[in-house]
């Protein structure tokens, strides 16, 4: 069984190539399709300050996904790692979650900051970041991904 | 242009009909696609106390997707909200995610809980939950997001 999706909006702006480190300070546009969206699809987003942004990691190769495990950004000193207990790009399916802000809406078009998701990226869903959808209960996390984060944003 | 995915997991027990309310009690197993990965996929994913979930809304019919602003829920209360700032499941692409907790791993299967998908759904994505993927800066929703969620967990 396969799921086909249609890219509801697409990345203006913003970086031009993928690079691992420093991206809180990126401002981009998410535009969505007028093909099929108004304004009204997005009707109510500016009340929240953030958005999390499901998109699709367009410019990875599919053979280049990664099914062995393997030290994260080729570290040795972190362990060997599965690809679904990593959020590298390089992953079955492609998809790409993260939380940015919200700066403003402009018609069909969210500015946002701090999205780390290059120009010309395929957006697959956009949802308003609620408190209630955040973790419940206290957090664990091992060692080297506190490390690999540490200048990420 | 289109993006074809392939699940890489489906979910097994929990609860079996979409309801609103009350998920955080559920508990279900998370298995891998054992055609095409073994346990080394999720080689380290138990080192984390909670993970996030990328998931196929399957049993939502195609025509039933919303595009018009609604009331959430049917809900008068609250204000008309275009689809993409609500999370509701008639969405275009019909993806949800969601953070929940990981209980254990088991070769090819993890146990979570609170997940809010149901038995049988297809699992596009399994990433684990870091503390640096949290929303940057203090966040801002409005009060109807708070009302609609104070029973969903």
């Amino acid at each position: 069984m396969t799921v086909t999706l249609e890219p509801v909006a697409v990345v203006v702006g913003g970086r031009i190539e993928a690079e691992d480190d420093d991206w809180n300070k990126e401002h981009a546009v998410i535009a969505l399709d007028e093909t099929r969206f108004t304004s009204e699809a997005i009707a109510g987003l500016d009340a929240f300050s953030h958005i999390e942004v499901v998109f699709h990691f367009h410019q990875v190769d599919e053979g280049k996904v990664q099914l062995a495990a393997r030290h994260p950004r080729g570290n040795t000193d972190w362990p060997k790692i599965g690809i679904f207990a990593q959020r590298a790009k390089g992953r079955p399916n492609r998809i790409g979650v993260t939380v940015c802000r919200l700066i403003k809406v402009d018609g069909t078009r969210i500015e946002v900051a701090g999205l780390d998701a290059i120009d010309g990226t395929p957006i697959l869903d956009i949802k308003p970041y609620m408190r209630d959808f955040a973790p419940r209960g206290e957090t664990r996390e091992p060692k080297w991904a506190g490390e690999l984060m540490a200048g990420y944003w």
